[in-house]
């Protein structure tokens, strides 16, 4: 195929993303030993928590533990989610590489899911950018909803840029542009792209897609395409929304290597850690994952 | 996007290629209740059953009964997969607008799935299509394993043109292309397509895509980027192995149309009538379909 880069980095979200709607509570001790299987397997950057308030997101309420705990691979960069400056405290005590920022391009997701306007967010996470550099970490801006809301509808691609102009000006040093619900066709990758792709380097770009309709490995192949050469994903296809039972969630690391290795691009990760990794997550929270070539290579 | 097509055919082949493994028995009246659901889609095309032995397709075993029995809408056209004359004059018996006939590219596939080589299979073809023929009807060749043979590993695309070669000679009026065992990636499908497209005009070929590891959506998108406008597709993804519980099957009409329209491509095909129809098979079957599209609208 035409236009297909060489190489691909991939961050595993699935500590974080994955996890943090379970409702089947992962002991301490077994993520620790996922997170160690996971560090093995040939991936270079893992989010392997959150410091969230633990009220909020009960299922990663021991993200210190766990960053405490962790065996570090020197090839692998760490990072966790921080909500603020106090979760920054805590997630450096833990020990982390990176701090991942979040906000949504629509007004109305953002409200809803961090109870503050875009406009009051910046300031808050100003601060934790600040900090972050100052303790010489990597900072990470997740934004959220940048194809469709789920109360807004279509998001326009500027709306988009505003965010990420604001947040690279806060300093962070890339940016994770989520499909947070998972609903857009590859058309809309494009059309995003197409806006993204002229205003900054694709090295800052990594794509984040939710595989709820089926559309992830195609957007995938049309950012490729593109010139996109990072991608979040989720060993196993975890990450499911608490309101949807069985429904998919982020993009499958699984799927996604079946389809970069299959298309000759280069990951480092071996396919069959990710296999073991998956079925012992997979065994501990007991519900089979949605990830196609997990379950095709279980048989 | 570039290159897309105004509109795409779909064949609907969940009431053969999709029951076909079921080992829960779909009352012949339920059958017949759904294949007239699926009518009144806006589907064109439907496989309705088999008229392989019963004794190999169990599930099937009531072709005639629901050939007899379906409310035929005059838009919509109705074929049934034909092993021999036998078959073929039952299904003319029960009813059929077209008769599939079936063989495989790979000359292992080819005999441990009908018993014979691709040489013996030719003659056997050859009465099937010219007995259909006769009788007015259309005839659609299957050719299956034409990426990735189970046995033979990848498949030569000459290998494919040999037999595509010979069932067009025979007179096949189209080809459907299949991707059995779901294991290709778009460059794959990509090589295939640069053969396949000198060679036959694409109003005669139908891609046949199977989701086992979650690529059929991404297959697709190459193959209308390369010109292809005709997909069989199976409703909810039903369409499992067997021997894989649980494994994802026939790539699902669900996924495929909303990748579709979300392209801006038409098919005539109403989505929601199509979750409807989803809906009532999965009820029967007493399972959850695969297909992911299914799952985020059930919601």
């Amino acid at each position: 195929m035409e236009k297909l880069p060489g190489s691909v980095r991939i961050k595993e979200v699935g500590p974080r993303d994955g996890l943090q709607n379970e409702k089947t509570w992962v002991p301490t001790e077994s993520k620790i030993a996922w997170i160690n299987m996971l560090s093995n397997t040939g991936i270079k950057e893992i989010e392997y928590s959150s410091f969230v308030n633990p009220k909020m997101i009960p299922a990663l309420s021991d993200a210190r533990e766990v960053g405490k705990q962790i065996k570090r691979n020197p090839q692998v960069t760490y990072s966790a989610l921080v909500p603020n400056q106090k979760g920054l405290e805590y997630a450096l005590e833990a020990g982390v590489d990176g701090a991942s920022v979040f906000m949504s391009a629509s007004e109305t997701h953002n409200r809803k899911n961090i109870n503050k306007s875009i406009n009051e967010t910046f300031p808050v996470l100003k601060g934790v950018i600040e900090d972050a550099k100052n303790e010489g970490k990597y900072v990470t801006g997740y934004v959220s909803t940048v194809f469709d809301c789920p109360y807004e509808g279509r998001m326009d691609p500027e709306k988009v840029i505003t965010v990420c102009d604001r947040l690279l000006e806060l300093g962070v040093d890339d940016l994770s542009l989520g499909d947070t619900i998972g609903s857009a066709v590859p058309s809309q990758v494009e059309n995003l792209l197409d806006v993204i792709l002229k205003r900054y380097p694709q090295e800052k770009i990594i794509m984040h897609f939710h595989d709820t309709r089926g559309m992830a490995i195609a957007n995938i192949l049309t950012s490729i395409q593109y010139g996109i050469t990072r991608f979040d994903s989720s060993i196993g296809g975890l990450g499911g929304c608490p309101y949807a039972p069985g429904a998919a969630g982020n993009v499958a690391t699984n799927d996604v290597l079946y389809l970069l290795h299959g298309l000759g691009i280069e990951t480092g990760i071996d396919e069959k850690n990710i296999q073991e990794a998956s079925l012992y997550i997979q065994s501990k929270l007991g519900k089979v994952l949605p990830s196609r070539s997990l379950l095709a290579n279980a048989q």
